[in-house]
């Protein structure tokens, strides 16, 4: 097939590559009749642009990179369906980049940034991060980084997130309504601020109803599900009086069913279950799960639409727009009292 | 913080920007003192090359797209996580694209690559995808395009697949010796190559145990769940006498599952169900779910590396590798035979 370049079009319409690259990018130096030719021979000929040319010209990629944990979670990927819904929409194609929790892979990733492959950047960060001089880094090379479920903090700019601890308070209030005496609570990393808040939520709503915080009844997951199983069945082990678990992170959630069924604890009879997830098989669950549901495609599409705004009117200041959706809590089975 | 590019370099070492450039891509025409004076001085001042820039110069964007039908499955999730690990272990980037099971949005997706913004292309085709213009005209463009698990019939490549006749036939089988003498299929689109082997898969293994083949008995679904619900609520309402459900695609399995549950068909003892599932959910739904488990995350690392080694040796043309891996049956309490 043949190559169609500025130049061919330049040759057929004896115009210079210039003027018919200025006639393509619109440009005001240019009348509205010689736009007109060139346009209708380029779409004849199906002329596309070469992007990394044309990218050199207006210092634009037309890309966003989705900087995420994970693919292999509910969340993330309505999330992403949210933030391609709005880009498309937009002309914008999304690149998506895991860092597998690992801060070193998430600053390797934004390392590569600062050589201007993308016009801005959405991310969630890993659940190992714990500095961001690489976060401020790309933003003082003018690169937009904005935040949405997951935040840094001490990062100024604009991020979507959802109401963490009102909704780690509600679902704990429920475990205690539902008879609950001695909650527990997984969590994967403790220095997240979405986790912290989840934390606080969970000690608020305990505090509320008379219960005491017990550190020992908080467990620090990771993301092998192996591990994870190990841990909380050393949980329940540990202490068999343990009749509510507060799940703040989906991936655990089979590890917890798993672990309470092979010691044979019965959910709901002997433990209670609330957990963080946006699956879709919770419903099916056996037992069903209780769920807190976050607004993952609206959290998407929301902090998409903020970052888009500010390309379109050329900042590279996002503000620090803090945009709060909220979470719902779905009750199911697994926190049933008339089974007991 | 300051911009370092190639023309400060240059000036610090008082050599042209172009000898600098040369010697960062390691050109023979760079004697190997100069080269590392260059590469000392890049890495001590932090240099990130322009991807723009170096893409003109070299033709290579170090990237890869990956088009896939959809994130929210844990085949494509796992699948795309085995190809990162190749590529990012090869210093490559990966660019998903999600085609939501669109014909267009395919089109439009390869149409961009025109330009020259990826090296080569990993991709399951959409479940509309009936044509194939559009990926033949970017394989005459130069961009090399390859597949897994779903691939296009008439595209002469590299392909990675699983063995979909023989474990339909396996899923099948099984659920004839489980005793189930009416079984019905569920699909998405019949028209792809992975389903067609699926059917037959389905269909030799009736005929093996002397069942006739009804085309009633198989439903084409969509990828909207509440569709799905109902078209699988009709089948098992019209024929009362289906006592086995094959399911070939995961998304389905949550909205079967439903189905049977709102008209008080107990799986397994009314209803037996085998589903194609990568879901780590399946053990702990209600019952635990008989599987079919895909080969993913080895499917993408096979895929990722036949391309790479292709990019590598600059061959355009990836030749007709057919790599097929085995799935496996799980067998668990949906098609468990002494609860009856």
């Amino acid at each position: 097939m043949e190559k169609i370049n500025l130049k061919r079009l330049a040759d057929e319409l004896h115009l210079s590559t210039s003027t018919v690259s200025r006639a393509l990018q619109d440009s005001y130096q240019i009348g509205a009749d010689t736009k007109q030719r060139v346009l209708a021979l380029a779409q004849k000929l199906n002329y596309v642009p070469n992007p990394h040319a044309s990218s050199l010209g207006s210092r634009k990629s037309n890309t966003i990179a989705v900087v995420i944990p994970e693919v292999f979670d509910s969340y993330f990927a309505q999330a992403v369906n949210g933030i391609e819904t709005v880009a498309q929409a937009h002309g914008y194609h999304i690149l998506i980049y895991l860092t597998h929790e690992s801060e070193q892979q998430e600053r390797a990733i934004l390392r590569a940034f600062q050589g201007g492959r993308v016009d801005g950047v959405l991310m969630s960060v890993s659940a190992e991060t714990t500095s961001t001089e690489h976060i401020a880094a790309l933003q003082a090379q003018g690169v937009p980084v904005a935040f949405f479920d997951r935040a840094a903090d001490g990062i100024e700019t604009a991020r979507v997130t959802t109401n963490d601890l009102e909704s780690s308070c509600l679902a704990t209030r429920h475990l205690v309504e539902c008879g609950c005496s001695h909650i527990a609570l997984l969590s994967i990393a403790r220095q997240l601020s979405i986790e912290r808040q989840r934390i606080r939520g969970y000690q608020n709503a305990l505090a509320e109803s008379g219960q005491l915080f017990r550190e020992d009844y908080v467990v620090e997951c990771t993301h092998d599900p192996e591990e994870n199983y190990l841990a909380i069945r050393q949980l329940l082990e540990a202490h068999p009086e343990i009749d509510g678990l507060l799940v703040t992170v989906e991936l655990l959630t089979v590890s917890a069913y798993q672990a309470c069924h092979d010691l044979g604890r019965r959910i709901p009879a002997d433990v209670k279950v609330v957990s963080f997830s946006n699956s879709r098989s919770a419903a099916i669950l056996n037992p069903a799960l209780t769920t807190i549901r976050q607004p993952a495609f609206e959290t998407g599409k929301a902090i998409a639409t903020l970052l888009l705004k500010a390309l379109k009117n050329r900042h590279k200041n996002l503000g620090t727009d803090s945009v709060v959706l909220p979470s719902t809590l779905i009750v199911r089975a697994s926190t049933a009292t008339d089974i007991k």
